[in-house]
């Protein structure tokens, strides 16, 4: 399908950056104030913010399991089921901080890694970009959670996670769209014992 | 599966809010900037963009494609394809978003909507809630988009549509995530001539 994206001229969609500026600063988050010019030639304002990007992890246990977490999210105060994930560090190749993060939040480090592609969670006002890995090849030692950080590490079969993203269980975006990733891979490249 | 979250004690997880404060304000967005107070007891900062809610639209032509949507994407100077969607005004019943932003976009009116679930596309720092719908049997009008929207609209088979999530040629996570719950309804409520 990459003939469509290269025949299709896309000068009546592109818009082009007339003046950027943070608009602001916290902790954690960066937020900018863009003004764009639009295809028709007017000008109009764009805010999003900017983040290092992350990585979302479906990783295998032996008997095909799948870890999972449960976290209090803030924004929505609510606990959600999710797959392990984190940001990517200034320099850090993609699939260290996949690595890493599955280490430190969970304690499970995976021999074999898969890419199984990118999402793009909030293309509305954020430039998020989330890098998803299939880990397979588990095994568990000791996590390195920060003081602060709060969450439960479960594993489920592959097949139930399916059943909670169809029964509004799990609602989180990356889990979601990592799980169909890795349910067309797998489907593709079956493991033993692994129903889908 | 709810007997989990039910047995399940939650305050080993539960942040409360301390102080709430509006840290920047655009046209736009709107960013907080909270204390919470973390169930180790210790205070942290908490981030977030609050978001009015959004509804994006699974919609079925008679011939079983999809429609979509091809937009630039400013944050991430990209051209997206994804499925018609857009923000809830305020009051508005969640279906007559989606009705509204699905005709107002693609000129479409269906006589047929199906709740498909919700998503949650950025729970580490927005509020926002993505409401999917199931759209079918399409009547095709005129749009009536905005003279700064810029979109080409299409239709693409629902096969065509996975595999192209799967080609990495889609990676909005809510296009992702709704497909994902939109072929999982379908595989239960077959609908005719429509290959999944």
């Amino acid at each position: 399908m990459t003939e469509v994206t290269a025949v299709v001229e896309d000068t009546h969609l592109i818009e082009t950056t007339v003046s950027s500026a943070v608009m602001a600063q916290g902790k954690m988050l960066t937020v900018r104030y863009d003004e764009a010019r639009l295809p028709n030639g007017r000008v109009s304002s764009r805010e999003y913010v900017t983040h290092p990007g992350a990585v979302a992890i479906v990783a295998l246990t032996q008997s095909g399991e799948v870890v999972l977490e449960r976290q209090f999210r803030y924004p929505l105060k609510q606990v959600f089921i999710e797959l392990p994930a984190g940001k990517i560090d200034a320099g850090e190749p993609v699939l260290t901080t996949g690595q890493r993060e599955l280490l430190e939040e969970t304690g499970y480090t995976a021999k074999t890694w898969v890419k199984l592609g990118i999402q793009h969670p909030c293309i509305g006002y954020s430039n998020e970009v989330i890098h998803m890995y299939l880990a397979t090849e588990l095994s568990l030692g000791a996590h390195a959670r920060d003081v602060d950080e709060a969450m439960d590490v479960m594993v489920w079969p592959f097949a139930r996670v399916m059943q909670a993203i169809e029964d509004g269980e799990i609602t989180d975006s990356k889990t979601m769209s990592a799980m169909l990733m890795a349910e067309r891979y797998l489907r593709k490249h079956p493991v033993a014992g692994l129903a889908l």
